[in-house]
């Protein structure tokens, strides 16, 4: 179906004309048009590198304000049976594809935002297409499993073959959920779990009466009074418990119980990183500190710490290995556990197929949470003492999703087919080194840009965020913020040179304005 | 593809042959194989009866002890992955079929357990199977959006023609989510910041800068001491949240934090009803009194009620329309949400679509969430006041599934197509007669029978729980318990009288045993 392509000493790039193909033939053919009126005004790619979508808009089409009519009637609707208050866009997925996002009224924007960091090899791709038209994906969702009680015979073999098979070093086990806060939630509850048989004295000691009868009541000794700590500007997610650890904003937390549960201080580097080392070393230090003595002196037990690699919706925020090392180190000795929420960061965006491969541990994590780019959900973990120590402790109905986890499967194979984390990594320096010269130019509109070395995973500050965010889109690019003023890009991993070549021109043109 | 028959005066019944055949053509052979054998033993269908699956096998095969040599070694291999200590049975699910589930080792079993309650239509159900394979159903999986931000321009549709043409009376409007736990998350989530805006004054309202403040440390008044009433025995799910409210078992609550949030009692009902009606009157009235008394005086306001029409997991406990009519009274008084949990009873198990229509309330409950046999999840709700009064306080990245929901549709379709539901109050009543029967025989083994009226949800206690479970397999029935000591059917929407003969004599032989 697809052959590659090796061009002389560039990055491997892969000609999937002939499925591409036959998306084209299912999409309707206003879409060919739009190609086509595209391509007459067409900028030819970087010299030498082949384009992933080879039938994709060549640029982006403007054809009205957004939302122009159509959709303004469609959101109309909408409006009616579900709160569109957060609408964005919307969007025809039928004439998306690759990079490119569309909508009703004809417009066709490059997507650096891809869903919330959720897309990983773009729209309409079509090895995932042929994934997901497969007698054993149909199968999976019509006969949906719960999963803990009557698991399909080659649930084994999905999970090996798949989610497994890109098992951050040292953790070899999954426990498989359905989205980025209920995966940290489950996280919590095995934490949690083990803390307290840890406190029994062994992981088969056996429940006392006093915790049978309490746990009914909610109270301790059953439903201990213990905590998970976070950090200042985390985000893990919006349910209960999750929430509890998220310190993201307050419009996502307000009015809304919460659990008394720590929250650490998080580095504020300064930047540019080499200007300001030694403040930023002091900086992490006393944040390092500060979380060992929150740890000792909180009142209630910490069983876990929670954090991102870079701390996303809170603000793009990010720190250095050795302050993740030293994490690493506090929480060990504290016989705390370390869980690693990679929920936005995992999955090849950060130029490492998992962030915190960036911090060369001398020991794993003790759980990775993912979702997003995956596409399904879960918890990794390699020590069997976070196994809860009898049935029915970790269960719900369905446990994740086996069509989820087929199409993760998909994904893991399409980026190992096309490289894509080499090639993020090596793209995301490209545009990293595009976006400097941009601040030098507008440095009153891009400070503190962020993210070297990391892939595609940069974001900048800006005073005037919401207005370059609307501006973006009538020239053409679909881009999100976070936290309170920063610009992030999120594109997917088939994001390439002559992409951020586009987006590069196309930002100015919205400084300019 | 399929045609209908009708018979003089029965069922209507529906003959599905040419898609049937297009699933038997593509299972292993050794499915047609197990076929023939059952068939040379078969007994023949209730007179007049057509089964919705003609090429279901007419009886359980069993080859093996359960589980099989086969089956021991694909769960051997599945542990070294992922915790299976709640494993119940290796299903094939490629070899199951109709209301029979497979397992590896030629074992084919009736299943009146059905995945805990959520398939709805049968195993390879060829009417799902086509809506599984159309392209727009591929485009949901691999296009997945963030809903909230970019939802798919035919979104309106889909909820129009699927979730919102069955939504319960006097709710118009959906909020979709994954699962039964965060469907409940989401409504309470709706119920505190609804409760909060009526303490502010208005729904437009602004928060205090207490608020604003307080919320990011996770104190009220920002994140406030308010609470959900639910009931003792209630399930609701099993994050945080929902845990707090859940009140099955220890093994469910044990080791995991949980909110300070009052308890209801639920009424223990005497069976036969008939026999006890003056005492169950009286205990329902006693248990409205003091879930009153518990709203007035619970030291964290109560933003709302969340209550299942039939108590599932923790032991199939019913009460009757008055007691429910008199929570909808208590918390309209008392200005308390009113939140009906039917994750479990929704869709046509109890012989309405809605359990909560057994009711006749004057007016609707304020919420009412749903998912298993949905395969999607959320909350249904009518007052535009639920809806919360800022962007982004309800809200997360996929906030449901149009592939799910695509799903839910094509489930609907089909029971309204064989008119399921209808067909589940008049196959309950069948079981229920014989149950009744077998109940005088055998009156240990078969206390408390209940579900009378209610459809196929019926279930009964016995002392020896665990064995029959495990017994009722080697007579070729897969079933589940509930609670301490109670048996639970939870057959699919196509059980028929037929299967109902087989289940009643199966189950006598296990008893004798």
């Amino acid at each position: 179906m697809a052959y590659l392509l090796r061009t002389a000493g560039r990055v491997r790039a892969s000609i999937v004309r002939p499925t591409a193909r036959a998306v084209s033939k299912a999409a309707p053919t206003a879409l060919q048009r739009q190609y086509a009126s595209a391509a007459a005004a067409a900028v030819s790619p970087d010299a030498g590198e082949q384009p992933f979508f080879p039938d994709e808009p060549s640029q982006p089409i403007v054809k009205t304000q957004i939302p122009g009519p159509k959709s303004k009637a469609a959101i109309e609707r909408l409006s009616n049976v579900t709160d569109t208050r957060s609408l964005n866009m919307m969007a025809n997925y039928q004439q998306s594809y690759g990079n490119y996002i569309a909508d009703l009224d004809g417009n066709v924007l490059l997507d650096v935002y891809a869903q919330i960091a959720s897309i990983p090899v773009g729209y309409n791709n079509s090895a995932l297409q042929l994934a997901a038209s497969s007698p054993e994906m149909v199968s999976a969702i019509i006969n949906r499993p719960a999963l803990g009680n009557f698991p399909q015979h080659d649930w084994a073999d999905i999970l090996e073959t798949g989610i497994l098979s890109v098992a951050p070093k040292g953790l070899n086990q999954v426990f498989t959920a359905q989205a980025g806060s209920d995966a940290n939630e489950l996280a919590y509850k095995a934490a949690f779990m083990w803390k307290r048989q840890q406190e029994r004295g062994s992981y088969d000691a056996e429940f006392s009466e006093a915790d049978i009868n309490s746990s009914m009541n909610n109270q301790a000794p059953g439903a201990p009074d213990m905590s998970i700590m976070s950090f200042k500007k985390g985000f893990h997610g919006r349910l209960f418990g999750s929430l509890s650890t998220t310190r993201s904003k307050p419009i996502h937390k307000l009015d809304i119980p919460a659990f008394d549960w720590p929250q650490a201080p998080f580095p504020a580097l300064k930047y540019p990183l080499n200007e300001f080392a030694s403040e930023n070393a002091a900086e992490e230090k006393r944040c390092l500190e500060e979380t060992e003595r929150l740890i000792k002196e909180f009142p209630k037990p910490v069983a876990a710490v929670v954090v991102e690699p870079v701390q996303s919706e809170g603000g793009d925020n990010h720190a250095s290995p050795a302050f993740f090392q030293g994490l690493r180190d506090i929480t060990a000795r504290n016989n705390v556990l370390f869980i690693v929420d990679e929920v936005q960061t995992g999955v090849g965006a950060t130029g490492k197929f998992w962030a915190h491969d960036h911090w060369d541990l001398q020991t794993p994590p003790d759980m990775v949470t993912f979702s997003k780019k995956a596409q399904t959900a879960g918890y990794y973990y390699g020590n069997d003492a976070l196994r809860p120590n009898k049935p029915y402790r970790q269960f719900n109905t369905w446990m994740g999703d086996p069509a989820r986890a087929l199409l993760f499967r998909a994904i893991i194979k399409e980026i190992e087919r096309l490289d894509l984390v080499n090639h993020t990594a090596a793209t995301g320096d490209y545009l990293f080194a595009g976006l400097q010269r941009l601040s030098e130019r507008y440095p009153q509109d891009i400070q503190n840009l962020r993210g070297q070395g990391q892939g595609t995973f940069i974001a900048w500050d800006t005073p005037r965020r919401d207005e370059v965010l609307r501006n973006a889109k009538s020239h053409g690019i679909n881009i999100g913020g976070s936290g309170m003023e920063a610009v992030r890009l999120r594109p997917m991993l088939i994001f390439q040179k002559h992409h951020a070549d586009m987006l590069l021109e196309r930002l100015e043109a919205v400084l300019k304005q």
